[in-house]
């Protein structure tokens, strides 16, 4: 997939943009040694790739820095071009004007991305695992690490892989049967068919579904902490992050609105939601509160809720007000009974409905560390469930589209229709997919991903 | 002078710790190879130094990252031990685990700047070389970093080792002649020994005397800017930044206390202070930004007054009430005269004591650049008078050590002392400006310095 419009030379810091011990500055492109080589001092006709070579950065008369040098011959770099290495020490005003330098000798500043970019239009990469490389950079715990890894080396990839050999089989049953259609051969099985077709979209919803969890790891499991003003929430989420954080008072409803945070837990990210106390009564700013706390309890995608009265007649009561308009389906739900030092004589040996009950004292941190346990086997379990996991809305998007024109090629084949006909949808599931490993791509969404990578890489 | 006390392998993240495109871990000891090989994922019983290998980390049986690995052998490195390079993708977590991992294998976390300290420990550069690093890591102008470079190159080395060798010469014929002092023969020219005593002092002044200026170079020249209240100070400072950063008022003695800000020209950095005020009459907070204000005009290089009243009798006044106290000389002066736009039939042609005079108007921009241009001259003609610059305080007070016993071996000289009590001053002088190179140090000094510099240099 050779683009041929990248015929420029482009350099850019590669390390953060800082003062620090070493930086990094690369070239990519055919002129790369060529434009390095007239700043370098320890001049060579025959420069080995890959081998660094210690010198002097020259701007004319003036010896810029002391520097490390190493060349990568074209295809075997990072970019598949012709790359040079520039190690200096870490000043800014080096690194400044080593790319001034440069840029006067003939590169171009390269675009956010562009680096991988070029790896990708020059095949080194497909389009997942260059996005693969950007979640790398960001990834922050050890599950999103883990993704993002996975991606790279193109777990995603070997997927579509797999989807594709298997419509491709189909397919060419279709159209031999086509070929014969005067005839009214059926080569293909069609119970066989019928079960190709099933397990394809099997294969496409479990994938779908892998997204929720996926973009959690990426962005954080969201958990709310809900339940009524001055049951104790903030004082939980403090314990949880075991640091002041939100406002703690005795005083009803200090949190006006909602308060975010994230923590690990065995590798694991998880973003607290500390939402506004919800309670009926509530003046006008309070109400903008309590609107935003049932915005982050729908989202949620596990909910603490917190309360300190646990006859059954007030959790049925404060279950009511809290949880009436929303879909607690397929949330992992906690129903956490404060205050527990307290309540000494109270019994909390109980279930309520499908909640998983836990007496704590946010205050005295009581049981803080078996309500950490739980939020971290849930996060397990999710995680293990799934082979293969999607993490980028992008992907969401593209699979989502190749599972509808696969289920319309189904609708198809089961109500009898024509051969070429169910192919058109065979053949669009087949265009989404190669959509994700950006084997059809257009400008627009290469230059929409690529911006969002830093500058450098 | 190899040091035998650092037997352990070091690491550190030598690039900034922040996310970025890449980061560079090093490690430097003898393990470094054994310890970085563990988790390299391209075994090789034979690595080459100097050649850059492609492979993957390994955590066991996690990938941590795909990284490029440069082995350097001892001598031939940075520290002058064995050591190794990992580039990695720059995200935090993979930086920190990776770290976690080498100390797991066997490294210790290196100390900040410990790496530059083994290179001086090993004999790979002298003291004023390795504080020379720090000075260009920092630098942020084209002067500082020159002055840095230049010091890294030894310019202050030979510098030392030119005066140790004048010196060395007038010892050994000191010497001399002691040993057939029985005979009283002069072997050494009389005449010949003042002149090269006068010359080294003459030398050794000059280095003194740069100080001021290699000081400036680094940490900006200081330009102080005063005036009588509400003469358009503040009005000069946002114009000399061309940004709106002190409080512009037409109230009078709205600067309260001193405002610094930084600009460069013509590659030197200037520290403009915009003082308070200067009146008779002021409150105790005003007091108190008046007395600060003065200090501020006797440590600065350069003076600029700004009046917006000009007769002889005002400018007299102005004078006494602002420079009475304060020791002018060997300051460069500037009489600015504001607001030149609305007194457009004033006479601005004439002098004023030694200041150099200069019609301007801060508001409206009016010879600005002139005033730019004279500033950027004045710092070019400072910096070039010295063939030698010191800008490092501990340089400076080693080669004050080195004056005072230089002229007590010259009183003696000239006082006929005999050539022992003499040659004791000389080997001080020695001793003083082996000090500077680290030829003589303590653990103390050595730690003190290396403290100041960046992890993972």
């Amino acid at each position: 997939m050779k683009n041929h419009q990248y015929e420029d030379t482009i350099c850019a810091i590669s390390t953060p943009m800082s003062q620090g011990a070493i930086a990094i500055i690369r070239l990519s492109g055919k002129e790369s040694l060529s434009i390095a080589d007239k700043i370098f001092s320890t001049r060579s006709t025959n420069r080995q790739a890959r081998k660094v070579y210690f010198g002097q950065l020259l701007d004319g008369q003036d010896i810029l820095d002391d520097v490390l040098f190493t060349y990568y011959q074209s295809p075997h770099s990072f970019t598949g071009e012709d790359m040079v290495e520039i190690s200096t020490h870490g000043s800014l005003y080096i690194q400044e004007r080593l790319i001034a330098l440069l840029i006067a000798k003939g590169c171009r500043l390269a675009l956010p991305g562009e680096f991988t970019q070029r790896a990708f239009l020059n095949g080194k990469i497909d389009l997942s695992q260059a996005e693969a490389i950007a979640d790398l950079i960001a990834s922050q715990s050890k599950s999103s690490h883990q993704l993002a890894m996975n991606n790279l080396r193109g777990q995603v990839s070997k997927k579509i892989a797999d989807l594709r050999e298997k419509l491709l089989h189909f397919s060419a049953l279709m159209e031999l049967e086509l070929d014969f259609s005067e005839e009214d051969v059926e080569f293909a099985d069609r119970k066989q068919f019928a079960e190709l077709l099933n397990e394809i979209e099997k294969e496409l919803t479990t994938l779908l579904q892998s997204f929720q969890m996926g973009n959690a790891i990426k962005k954080g499991i969201s958990v709310a902490i809900v339940g009524k003003p001055n049951v104790g929430k903030s004082t939980l989420l403090n314990a949880l992050l075991k640091e002041d954080r939100a406002i703690v008072s005795d005083i009803s409803g200090p949190t006006r609105d909602t308060i975010e945070d994230t923590i690990q837990l065995n590798g694991f990210l998880f973003r607290f939601v500390d939402t506004a106390g919800i309670r009926k009564n509530a003046d006008t700013i309070e109400k903008m509160g309590i609107e935003r706390s049932f915005d982050a309890l729908n989202k949620a995608m596990a909910v603490l809720w917190v309360a300190d009265q646990w006859s059954q007649t007030s959790l049925l009561e404060q279950y009511q007000e809290l949880f009436a308009h929303v879909d607690m389906t397929n949330k992992k739900k906690f129903l956490l009974l404060n205050k527990i030092d307290t309540h000494a004589n109270q019994n909390t040996d109980f279930t309520f409905l499908d909640f998983t009950t836990l007496p704590i004292s946010a205050k005295n941190n009581i049981n803080i560390n078996r309500l950490e346990e739980h939020l971290a086997n849930y996060a397990q379990s999710c995680y293990s469930i799934h082979e293969v996991m999607i993490s980028n809305l992008r992907h969401y998007h593209a699979f989502e589209k190749a599972l509808h024109a696969l289920q319309q090629a189904k609708e198809g084949f089961e109500n009898g229709f024509s051969n070429d006909l169910i192919a058109v949808d065979i053949r669009q599931t087949l265009h989404f997919l190669a959509e994700v490993v950006g084997q059809v791509s257009n400008e627009d969404i290469l230059s929409e991903i690529f911006s969002n990578f830093c500058i450098g890489k």
